[in-house]
C-alpha cells in the first residue's frame, strides 16, 4: 500500500509553499520561428535531443527507427507540469471534499474530512496514508465515468494554484510542450505514463498537451458495467485497480502499448524502471530526466523530497550518461504564460 | 472462473470437424477497384455500412463525428477470423504442450497433458475447466514477453488448421479486411477488443489486419518486471489478470482507450456489452453482428454453439435494428485465398 503515495503524497502539506512569481528571461525570441525547441537554451541537453531525433529518423542511418516503433513515453507530474507543493490531483480531492460536504454533514466530525474542511493540514497529515486513501475514494469513486469527467473539467476551469495563483493547467512546462510537438513532428507517438489517475488526466491534458485520451496511461480505480435499463454506464468503484508507478510503468506500457519505448522522460525515482526498460530497447533509445533545480522560477528539490524524489534515478542517469535537464540552466522559460 | 471459457472453450473438441474446402464465387471482380467493399454482395448490410460512414464523415451532416472520436472496435475470434472447431489459441496451446513435452517427462502421466500428448480429446474434455486453465498457464506463462512473442510467431509460420489445411492466419475474413481498411480510409481508428490473449494476438495480427500492437486489447495474464542486472525483462506469470469478455470489453475500452466507440462489431453474446456501450454513444453509432450462416464455405452456428454462442445478442440486434451480417448471403467470398 505504500505505493499509494504516488498520487497523494502524505508529506504533501509538510512542504513549504515556496512558490514565487515567474521571472523568466523571455527576451530571446528571435529564432523562435526556426527553432522547434525555442525555449531551450543552447547546450548539451538540447543538442543531445536534436542529434538523437535527427539520427533515428534518418533512413540512411544505421540507427534508423521505423515510424511504428517511435514510441515516446512521458511522466506527467513534475515532468510535463509542476507537482509542488502537492500533486495537483490532491488539490482536486480537497476541493471536491469541500464541494461535497453539504451532502455529508458527518464529515464535520470524521477524519480525514474534518481536517480538510477545517483547513487543518497538520491534522490531515496525522491521518496518514489510510486517511488519504479515504479522501481519494470519497472524491474519485461512486460516480460514473462521465460524471467524474465533468467534475474534473469544472474544477480545472476555475481552480487556482495556491501560490502561483493561476490555473493548474497553466503550470505546464513550455520546453516540454515544444519537445512533445517536436517528437510528433518527427512521427513519434507521444504517450503520458503517469502515477496520476488516468481519468483525472484525460479530463484535462488532451487540450493542454495535444495527447489524445487513448495515449494517456495512469493509475486506476476499479470500474463496473451497469446495463442501466439500456442506457449503460461505467461506475467508478472505491477500490484500487492498478498503480502506474515504478515497476508498474513498464508493466502497463507492455500491457497497453505492447511496444518498448525508444524515448522516455521522467523526473523521479518512480520513473526509473520506465527509463531502464527504454534503455534496454534494441533500437537506439533516449532517456531523459528533468531535474528540478530552479527555486526561483519553479521549485528546487531532488534526493530528499517527499514529492518527486530523484535519488537513485539521478545516480543511474549520471552513471549511464542519460540526459539530465537542469531546469535552471537548460530552460529559457518554464511556463507558457511567460511568453505573453 | 466460468469466463475462462472465452479463449479456451471446454466444448472445443465436442464440435464436429465439419470444415470443407473453400468453394466461393470469385467471378465478380469487375468493380473491385472502385468498390472498397468489393467482397460484399450488394444489399441492406453493405448499404447500411456505406450510408453510415458517408453520413458521419460528412462535415455538413448533423451526424458528423470529429476524427478524434471515430473509434471502431472489433472482436477477433469469429469476427475477423474463424474460430471453429476451436479457438485458434487453443491449437497453439496444444502444439506448445507437444513442443515442451521433452522437458516435462512427467506430463506423460499427468492430466491434462497426458490427454494432449495422446491426442485423447475425450480425456481432455473430462479434465474440465481446471484442466484447460492448467494447459494455458503451462504454455503461456513462465517466459518473458519477448520469448512468448517468438513462440507464437514460430507457431503461426508453420501450423496448419486441422480441416482447412492452411495456416490459421489465412482464415481471416476478406470482407472484414476490406471493412477495416474502408474505415481507416475514412479516418476511423480501428481496434481489436477480444477475449483472446493480447500477446498472442499481437504476435500475429498486426500484419494480417494492419492494426498496430497498441490498438489490440485482449485478455491478459499477470506480469512481473525483472531488472535482471540491467537487462530488464517482463516475465509472464501463471495467473489471470483480466478477462476481456462481456462486461470486460466496455470496461477495458474505457480503461485503455478512454473513449466510447462509435462503431463496434462482434459475433457472439460475449460482444453484447460492447455493442450496448457503443449504442449508447451520443454520436450516431453503428452496431454490427457477424452471423455464422455458411455451413459450406465456413461454419454455421449461433444459439446453441459452445463456441461463439450468439443468442441474446441476436435477439437484441433484431429488436434494436442493428446490422446482422448473413455470411452466406452478404459475403461474396469468405477468405482472401479465394481471390487467388
Amino acid at each position: 500500500m505504500k505505493k499509494l503515495l504516488i498520487f497523494i503524497a502524505i508529506s504533501v502539506f509538510i512542504n513549504v509553499f515556496t512558490g514565487c512569481a515567474p521571472n523568466a528571461d523571455t527576451n530571446d525570441k528571435t529564432s523562435k520561428q526556426a527553432d522547434p525547441l525555442a525555449s531551450w537554451n543552447t547546450g548539451k541537453s538540447k543538442n543531445s535531443i536534436i542529434n538523437y531525433v535527427a539520427d533515428v529518423t534518418n533512413p540512411d542511418s544505421k540507427n534508423f527507427i521505423a515510424i511504428s516503433d517511435r514510441i515516446a513515453t512521458f511522466d506527467n507530474d513534475g515532468n510535463l507540469w509542476s507537482e509542488q507543493p502537492a500533486y495537483f490531483q490532491l488539490f482536486f480531492a480537497i476541493d471536491r471534499v469541500k464541494a461535497l460536504a453539504p451532502e455529508h454533514p458527518e464529515w464535520k466530525t470524521v477524519q480525514p474530512f474534518k481536517a480538510v474542511l477545517e483547513n487543518d493540514m497538520a491534522a490531515l497529515v496525522k491521518q496518514g496514508e489510510h486517511g488519504l486513501i479515504q479522501l481519494v475514494m470519497a472524491t474519485h469513486a461512486g460516480n460514473t465515468t462521465e460524471e467524474f469527467e465533468g467534475y474534473v473539467k469544472d474544477w480545472i476551469s476555475t481552480a487556482k494554484h495556491p501560490t502561483k495563483n493561476v490555473g493548474y493547467d497553466k503550470l505546464v512546462y513550455q520546453p516540454m510542450l515544444e519537445l512533445l510537438q517536436y517528437l510528433r513532428a518527427n512521427d513519434f507517438k507521444t504517450y503520458i505514463v503517469s502515477g496520476g489517475g488516468v481519468d483525472f488526466m484525460r479530463a484535462i491534458v488532451t487540450e493542454v498537451y495535444g495527447i489524445p485520451a487513448e495515449q494517456i496511461i495512469g493509475s486506476r480505480i476499479k470500474t463496473q458495467f451497469d446495463y442501466n435499463n439500456g442506457d449503460p454506464e461505467i461506475i467508478r468503484i472505491a477500490e484500487l485497480d492498478f498503480i502506474d508507478d515504478k515497476e508498474g510503468k513498464p508493466l502497463n506500457i507492455q500491457k497497453i502499448i505492447g511496444k518498448k519505448p525508444v524515448f522516455a522522460s521522467g523526473n523521479s525515482d518512480g520513473d526509473l524502471q520506465m527509463l531502464q526498460w527504454t534503455a534496454s530497447n534494441k533500437h537506439k533509445s533516449f532517456m531523459l530526466y528533468v531535474h528540478h533545480t530552479d527555486s526561483i522560477r519553479e521549485w528546487a528539490y531532488d534526493r530528499d523530497s517527499h514529492i518527486g524524489r530523484l535519488d537513485k534515478g539521478l545516480d543511474e542517469a549520471n552513471k549511464k550518461g542519460w540526459t539530465v535537464i537542469d531546469m535552471e540552466k537548460d530552460w529559457k522559460i518554464i511556463y507558457p504564460f511567460e511568453l505573453d
